[in-house]
């Protein structure tokens, strides 16, 4: 008898995990080592074109009632309805998948209860860097590692605007535009051009390798929308690249400093020729010293194949798997705040300032420098008030 | 109950796994659910001052008879006698972890056989790219892609000797003896420098993904040990860096064509920015498009940590899983010739020489450029021959 899925919305995602399904279907069946098939697609849209017509349902409850049903991919996207609909399925042993980063950083702690709690799987691999391994591998394969630190480029978006200014000279206005044409950003590109997706993404990596929910609203953010184009040129010929770095490290007492925020990336650093839409992970561990995964982290196709394949480890794990998951956090004590972050930061000042900093250069925007030293968080702040900084960016280690 | 561990051979990786066990045992019990110890370490040496001596055991049958032991990490490297260990360990259904990839490219099929006939697991992570994840993902999270390609730089010392001639204008010999002096490379550095560590694990990579066992020597192998400093130089102002590249692509007709030698990869492409003794792996699917995994490809704690993450897989599954694993190869008749390989061209040659291909560049080695169009291998030979070639090296796309 083969199993039966259920795929919730039938958006870009959705689709492609329907497309994806029955395109790579035999492969898919030969790794899941058992027949399968989509029984329900929940969408409130008709789409009487397609040939799989038949498996559409306008009503949650065929898919909750149906016992035949033992894995869902949820791609619907957003809080609501989605964690009722994931909750109830997970409620009744029927393990989800999802790609729904904001569900994942809102609720994450709670699903992951409840699915221990009736001994099925909530998985969200493509929550993260869409198509790249990452939330598998880190709690898989690293398992035998102390990993204290962790850094990416999470948001496609804002990494091809940062890409277009550095290749093409383009402003952000400009590159932003371009994005929103290309259908890289929304209409209101708030979410991501503000890094409010990459700390979505940082809190799910952050809860996984440090055992407790991190929350957004605790995490210190902030996006790309006041770099100015010169920055990332004088950037370049100081030897680095400007990234939109999502990052966290546990600090010597043991509490977590997650961070996202426009970061300089030396040109040495492999991270720094990830560019255009394309995503990074960057985990340092004390067995495997540092490791990169890099790949698409949005798009139709790889984002429905991570879903696909945490439905094929659903289908083959009929028991929790209690490693990849973390607890509920009582409050935020284990967050430290962002001003105990400390760096060497880049400075733009008007020129004639006296400089503090290695290889400084000046241009008609003023003398840009990295400083000797590492400054905290505050400290840069009072430095920049000092210096009538135009800019002030901390650089990435 | 604890379960109970041998380690085999406590040489530089096997030694790696004993203290990163001892090191992180607590958050490694808790990935793999369950109490753990290491019970038997084998060597012929003596380790009298260490403070586990108590463990070690000259006499292999201390361990194949123990029926408390239930997993093996094999780093003893070498096809003999690991393959009458490893064989003799999955024969009792004791799950063995290796990093030999000599082994794994030698009787992986003939492994895999017996652990599925004894319902143990034959895990070989740390056999391809050290720390890096990489078998794990390619079988599990890259699931629902249909693989037709992978390529990647899978050997750490050529990578280094090429990044010194790059970077530091060394000749290879001179590159080589720096490799050799930081224990980079060894005395006798033929089975890098040729090739031959990245075909056996190029093999790996293969048989894995299109499911039947790829021996090297079906594998067309070249190493770096021809490539000129001024090659290097003159790819540099072309847009490119030299790599030597394992690869594997699906044909048209099905057949499969895995390769090794030293190609020009684009300063566009994220792998021409993987330097020194850092390894990375290219995976193209139809999901996907295109991820990559990069980290370091060799040393102690890396391939430890990567064994011991096997090690811990192995504990938490007590059945044989299928999906990572392959079949016997009847014949080679599935594996194309070299012959058939077709690339565009760099080629060197005397000033003078009429030129075929895009932004020829002079100097006093003679004119450089990279042809229009692609050329098989054995046309790219013919074309060398007419053109008096000084140097002729494929261009990696």
């Amino acid at each position: 008898m083969s199993v039966k899925i259920a795929v919730l919305g039938h958006g870009v995602v959705g689709s492609g995990v329907v497309e994806l399904f029955f395109r790579n279907k035999k492969s898919i069946e030969k790794r899941a080592g058992c027949e399968m098939d989509i029984k329900y697609i929940l969408d409130l849209r008709d789409f009487p074109n397609l040939p799989y017509k038949e498996k559409f349902t306008k009503d949650f409850n065929d898919i909750i009632n149906d016992e035949e049903v033992s894995a869902v991919a949820e791609c619907m996207g957003g809080v609501e309805p989605a964690f009722t609909f994931v909750k109830a399925c997970l409620e009744k042993g029927k393990s989800v998948s999802t790609s729904n980063k904001e569900l994942v950083a809102a609720k994450g702690d709670i699903l992951l209860a409840a699915a221990k709690a009736h001994n099925c799987n909530f998985f969200f691999e493509a929550s993260v860097g869409g198509a790249i391994p990452i939330i598998r591998p880190l709690h898989r394969c690293l398992a035998a590692n102390d990993i204290d630190k962790a850094a990416g480029i999470l948001n496609g978006t804002t990494n091809f605007i940062l890409t277009k200014m550095y290749d093409d000279n383009m402003s952000f206005g400009d590159a932003l535009k371009l994005a929103q044409e290309l259908g890289y950003a929304e209409k209101d590109p708030t979410a991501d051009v503000e890094g409010h997706d990459a700390c979505r993404k940082i809190c799910i990596i952050s809860s996984l390798i440090f055992g407790k929910h991190v929350y957004p609203e605790n995490v210190y953010t902030k996006g790309i929308s006041e770099i100015q184009l010169c920055d990332v040129a004088t950037a370049d010929i100081l030897g680095h690249s400007v990234k939109l770095i999502a990052s966290v490290r546990r600090l010597a007492d043991g509490r977590i400093l997650p961070a996202v925020m426009p970061m300089l990336v030396s040109h040495e650093n492999i991270i720094s020729g990830v560019n255009d839409v394309f995503n990074a992970v960057l985990v340092y561990g004390d067995g495997i010293d540092q490791a990169m995964f890099y790949g698409r982290g949005a798009g139709k196709f790889p984002t429905a194949s991570a879903v696909l394949g945490d439905v094929i480890e659903a289908v083959k794990h009929k028991v929790t798997v209690f490693s990849q998951s973390w607890e509920s956090a009582e409050n935020n004590s284990f967050i430290a705040n962002i001003d105990e972050f400390s760096a060497k930061w880049y400075f733009r000042v008007p020129d004639g300032c006296q400089d503090i900093g290695e290889d400084a250069y000046t241009d008609e925007n003023g003398k840009s420098f990295i400083t000797f030293d590492k400054l905290t968080f505050a400290d840069a702040e009072i430095k920049a008030q000092e210096l009538n900084a135009m800019a002030y960016i901390p650089v990435f280690e």
